[in-house]
């Protein structure tokens, strides 16, 4: 099976993992204990940390604090940081920031959303306009996962900030760590990253945040990662996001580069007469989405797979939904919305399967077309 | 080395890594994806779901709600049903329970706290005592983890039920499930559990709820869990979970009656004008609690290690706390708080290492008598 669902969840890397488990099968000890096999833990997961956070930050200004996965990194950013008046943010985000501003307004928290260009980023004069003086938090994903569309965060955190000096600013930045280069500039407060998005383990993320800037637990107990978030430390999990991101930072640049060439490669071979395009051309190298109008990509998504291509029909952890709320923000109708398909790539997809894929997409939606 | 710190963390089981690990190495696919792959990784997960709450619950009655491990369950225990009045807990729950209980505070709902018993167990009525008409919650640990008491949660639930039967009741089963016998009767509402106390890994619990029990989720997003705890589910970690589980209930009888004499050996073995006996006899096969008076617990197993041996000196989650909360409530005094060790056993036990250990205890505080 050719497999460009990379967006939803990437397969393990075997070398990661391989590493991380044989270390947590000797090395099992609690780094919460003061023993010898206890503090040999808590340097490797410290270890893990210093790197991970290396990759896109200045230790010297940053932390980094384990989570079980980006979704809880986004709930401990906004709920520790919308604490008073409003909350700005876009319609284009994943569901574990949108559904923390939806729940805000039950916690007496005004939320507001920035609307969607029809690729899916948003205008950083519209995110500004949304600020005043009583916005205690502006959150902007970084590349959107439903089109990989890049918003310029820093520049849409420095007019936020411009605003508003003492609102704090946070980016999921789940679809751009270890896939486009980052480098969190003073204007970011908050970024989100998750481990199975580049060949880590489901179950890891992490919250990086500027160092000094008070967070509230959302989880409490035993006053791990500093208290900010208490429970045994996923050791397993932590060592293993930390050997695939070393491997993924290694070749970000050429991987990129690679990609947007494949990217593009795929595009061209689609047939222009079944599928038109949603993701920008400037967008994330990793992510093609485009749309069979008229078709329901739930059925072509099963017609591709039995032609040997996994292919996504939108953010995965939506798929009950019947359409994208984030692509009917971009503007799109429902012909166009239940035509979606969102393919997405990892650094070892080739050119072989793109175009198998290009040639099982473009067979599929003729075969739908002639039959339904 | 000899490892008797079984209650902080286990040693993953192999066998149930390994298959977990295979498994995830090739279905690595998104549950939440509807083509193939995810659907067969989601029939994974709800299969190790149902497994897991069979072993101690009735699957028409009760549902599993997996989480990020034991706190995490807690956690979402605690603030889904602690919402008005006050809520009764006991002074020697773990910190994932106690620290959201001084939390409540907070919340404007008003926390008590009953006394413990020597051993670390609560008198029953002393719980009930504390309930009234606004008592939301009641939540009483199973087996203390710093003694190894077993409290009678079902006779505290059904003492509580009867003053108030709109309180929920909620019980921390860490030390519990997969050890000693457990079987959720219909008195029980919420029942925490964790997998790296029984040969699993970090990273996964899961909280046992009867089912039509509202809970109010506290990470939103993708809404996976029922919508209760959103986040891609962490696969490796549970199927991990289910397989360990599987290994430990298969002998959990066997187990007990086994460690339960070796704990009592050890007992016997130990020099009695050195150590005194904090863990109840009638307690967890699995703990055995000790305080060597007036020597400092940390120093003596820094000595004890050096002689091959393992032990904890208290709750690992909270060691870097002079003095045990729990035990303080037990009513020990600094003498004997200083000089507390827990020696905690697995099914790998054995009584080769309880008879070496047993010297090592009693040399290193002898040495420790000697010298200081």
């Amino acid at each position: 099976m050719i497999y460009l669902d990379n967006a939803a969840t990437t397969r393990p890397d075997g070398d990661a993992l391989s590493r991380a488990e044989a270390f947590v099968r000797t090395e099992f000890y609690n780094p919460s204990a003061l023993y010898g096999g206890g503090l040999k833990v808590a340097a490797e997961v410290k270890e893990a940390r210093g790197k991970l956070l290396s990759f896109i930050a200045d230790p010297e200004r940053f932390e980094l604090v384990f989570t079980s996965g980006g979704t809880e990194a986004d709930n401990l950013a906004v709920f520790s940081s919308a604490r008073r008046g409003n909350a700005v943010t876009t319609a284009g985000e994943h569901a574990a920031v949108y559904r923390c501003f939806t729940e805000l307004k039950n916690r007496g928290i005004e939320p507001r959303f920035a609307p969607l260009n029809r690729d899916g980023s948003v205008d950083p004069e519209k995110v500004s306009a949304l600020v005043d003086g009583q916005t205690s938090l502006v959150s902007v994903v970084h590349v959107n996962n439903e089109t990989g569309a890049v918003n310029d965060i820093a520049e849409i955190a420095r007019r936020v900030k411009e605003k508003n000096p003492r609102c704090r600013f946070h980016s999921d930045g789940v679809q751009a760590f270890g896939k486009i280069p980052v480098r969190l500039g003073k204007e970011i407060d908050l970024y989100s990253v998750s481990a199975h998005k580049i060949g880590g383990l489901k179950g890891t993320g992490a919250l990086i945040k500027g160092k000094g800037l008070a967070l509230s637990p959302q989880i409490f107990g035993g006053g791990q990662e500093g208290t900010l978030r208490s429970g045994t430390e996923n050791v397993l999990g932590i060592l293993d996001f930390r050997f695939a991101a070393e491997k993924k930072f290694s070749s970000l640049a050429a991987d990129g580069e690679r990609l947007l060439r494949l990217r593009d490669a795929l595009w061209a071979q689609l047939d222009s007469s079944l599928f038109s395009r949603i993701s920008p051309a400037e967008g994330s190298p990793y992510i093609l989405t485009v749309t069979a109008r008229g078709m329901r990509g739930e059925v072509l998504q099963r017609m591709i797979e039995a032609r040997g291509t996994i292919v996504g029909t939108g953010s995965a952890c939506s798929s009950k939904k019947p359409h994208s709320r984030v692509l009917e923000a971009c503007g799109y109708d429902g012909a166009a919305l239940d035509g979606v398909l969102r393919l997405s790539f990892s650094p070892e997809t080739d050119g072989e399967e793109i175009a198998a894929a290009a040639e099982a997409l473009n067979g599929s939606a003729r075969e739908y077309r002639e039959r339904l």
